[in-house]
């Protein structure tokens, strides 16, 4: 039906063109586009290849072998696939691990465990575990207000989530807070709007010249149930053990490979996502899932023999989670060759039922590329969907193209109805059997028809300044 | 405004009668269920208790501290109620103790932690752990038709989630059969419709003259990723590392106390719930809540004056989840006095918004029932809810009141719209946050109507044969 509707276009624009009052923008992509969706929609392709990455390798931190092996692998597949380019762009990054850990509630009436996560980068807990009186904040206000009762305690923010970037605060910058009020360790509340005794990882930093002290994080209940004691006029004693080490950086690879453009092989329209993931579950929403669909956008124009204008090149980044040195390491590798970027894509936010993209870049670019893309999405995207009007839309990026961002580059996200993705992100519940196979086809398709559109159009989409991105 | 429909439904029974057909069997009650009512909406002194318990004692397992501490703490607060015949009922209970216990994939790339929880009763594994192949199978049957492969092997039941009693089976039986079948452990996926990397625990037994083989619940991500790996033709490789133990019996008790019948004080009306818990979360859903709602009905009674012609009498039993031996000594407590029981109520099910009870008894009990207490129910009670027609319905009983029923006590269960209830049972997930206090203010009224009527009607409510039940 799909196909069917795209077909219908291509005649009405290819055959009829008087029948507009203007040329239809779209219409000279519209039969590529209609054989990328009817390739996409046809089989389960990519979401097996999610699946056999998943199941396979398995969580890929920095500086695991599973990410390695994962990585051996994909760069295997992409040669497989015909690929041009294919390569691992090399990377050095930080290696931390996990160790035992646990948290144990030690009052009032024996001892409970509280499931929990470490977090990455965090110190350990001498061998025997830090025991220490509770002291519960909602605040990094209500910490400064009671430091006189934070000194030799375990501080633990208590902070309901509202959005990612408001809450993920207490996690990134919580240990650096609590060690210069002189506690001895930190525990967050897990950055989730809920979960079912759910933990959730993600990388935290030191402040300069502030005391190192271990940091984690603990379930929603964990952190409630420690609330309400202290609420009651207790003080919680809690037992926390760390096994935690950061080892010497190892290399790692960007996974690049490319369909190397027709008439401007030096233009480049560059996607991806990023490889590694948290040392728990699968990281397939954050990414895996990114990484394939990208990829697969670039198999497909491959497949179908569609060689663009230009170079349509994906980059599957290594060490986004806790460096971001593989995406460092890419922009450092284009040099000036930046100022030949059509668009950078990202895909970072979760793979649920595709809505749309978000464009970030110069002036009228949007524009641009919505009239001759937007068209050519028809049937492919949730249109009321919660995460906003589908199509392209202002406002796009991605860590891992931010470095090319900040050089002017139009950045562009894939956008999903990602609403739970919250609830999944670094957990051991982002596994493979929260991705829907009809989600990835879709995905895989509005991809490929925006990438195959950008490296094929005549226009070059306008650069931004530094500032505006 | 359910009050004044309430009273107005007084006057319309007592003032108007001439206006029925037939005298309406509930008007004796309608003024005594109004007080009840008001007075159960009025604070939120139930749920504050089951939050106190909750928070403090958190997890009762039988044979430990917290469950004694628990049961000291709900002594006294039945002799401060002012309730009669406060008393703590001795019972012998297994001592089961978890230790420390973890599951690892060790292949094929690097090793990753699989959340999961050892099952009640299981033996330990070495120290060192069992590492060997797994077998994954999704049925009894189907272990049955590979048990040659099953040898030095861990077997794993993969079965999703239907309803509790179909599901559960894999949980207490899966380790005698595995071991029958020459296995060296055995796993299931937890016994619950979904979760987020949670594992569920709970009872298990082994067989008559077959090897005790440690016993586990992965989570469903766990069970599913195993699953995965050998359906492409891999044997999955897990190391299981159990440090479980069974200390002697320890003395427990049921928590009984009542108000004393007016003029047949040898008859009973009999409510609780089970005060014991799995050793995770706080056991809030399972059974705490319904412990605290049916313990409150009955100092609802005593705090309005409201002394029926029958004994109502609340007991908290002990040692439900692994053996029962709370009901038991409850039961053999009772003598032939069995006979003077009019009915018993457990809630058992979890504490989610009521819908009304279910009864199995003898033939017209509960249309005898239903039409002196349905009408003062008006207003407490979910009318839509997916767990069936509001009101008493066929079909009721419980763990705990089961040796009163097999010998022909009409027995109730306590009904809400508990379609949640399997997400949270057993499960560290089983904590305050996830109970609504106006669903246990409706609790504490409905169940309060329903026994002062069963204890203040002329009526003997029909028993049974021990075979109808």
């Amino acid at each position: 039906m799909r196909l069917a509707a795209l077909l219908a276009l291509v005649g009405l624009s290819a055959l009829a063109p008087g029948a507009h009052a203007q040329p239809d923008p779209s219409a000279p992509y519209a039969e590529a586009a209609a054989r990328i969706t009817e390739a996409a929609l046809a089989d389960s392709a990519a979401y097996d290849r999610v699946a056999h990455i998943a199941t396979t390798f398995g969580p890929r931190l920095s500086g695991s072998d599973a990410l390695e092996a994962a990585l051996d692998w994909i760069l295997d597949a992409m040669r497989a696939d015909g690929l041009e380019g294919v390569r691992g762009q090399p990377a050095l990054v930080p290696t931390w691990v996990r160790g035992e850990e646990s948290a144990t509630l030690v009052t009032p009436h024996g001892e409970f465990d509280l499931p929990m996560l470490g977090l990455g980068g965090s110190v350990a807990t001498p061998p025997e575990g830090i025991e220490a009186e509770v002291l519960v904040v909602t605040s990094f206000e209500e910490l400064t207000e009671r430091a006189d009762e934070a000194a030799g305690r375990i501080v633990l923010f208590d902070v309901p989530f509202t959005t990612y970037g408001q809450t993920v605060q207490y996690r990134t910058a919580g240990a650096a807070a609590a060690a210069e009020a002189g506690a001895v360790a930190s525990l967050v509340r897990s950055v989730g709007p809920s979960g079912l005794s759910t933990p959730h990882t993600g990388t935290m930093r030191y402040g300069e010249g502030i005391p190192e002290i271990p940091h984690a994080a603990l379930t929603i209940e964990g952190a409630e149930w420690l609330h309400r004691i202290q609420a009651r006029g207790e003080r919680p004693v809690v037992r926390l053990t760390m096994g935690a080490e950061t080892r010497a950086d190892r290399m790692s690879r960007n996974a690049i490979a490319q369909v190397t453009g027709r008439e401007s092989p030096d233009e480049l329209v560059i996607l991806g996502g990023h490889i590694d993931s948290w040392d728990v579950g699968q990281g397939v929403h954050d990414d895996l899932a990114g990484c394939v669909v990208t990829w697969e956008a670039v198999r497909l124009l491959h497949d179908l023999g569609l060689r663009p204008r230009r170079t349509v090149q994906v980059a599957l980044w290594t060490n986004e989670e806790n460096g971001l040195r593989g995406a460092q390491a890419f922009r450092d590798s284009l040099g000036d060759r930046v100022s030949h970027i059509q668009l950078a894509l990202e895909s970072d936010s979760g793979l649920f039922d595709p809505v749309g993209f978000g464009y970030s870049g110069g002036e009228g670019g949007r524009e641009l590329l919505a009239a001759r893309v937007e068209p050519l999405l028809e049937g492919l995207l949730k249109t009321d969907a919660d995460a906003g009007p589908a199509g392209i839309t202002e406002g796009g990026g991605g860590a891992d193209i931010g470095p090319m961002m900040r050089d002017g580059v139009p950045g562009l996200s894939l956008r999903t109805d990602n609403g739970d993705y919250f609830v999944y992100h670094h957990t051991p519940a982002d596994t493979i059997d929260k991705l829907d196979p009809a989600h990835v086809q879709r995905a895989v398709a509005a991809t490929a028809i925006l990438i195959y559109v950008a490296a094929e159009m005549p226009e070059r989409l306008p650069h931004g300044t530094s500032a505006s991105n």
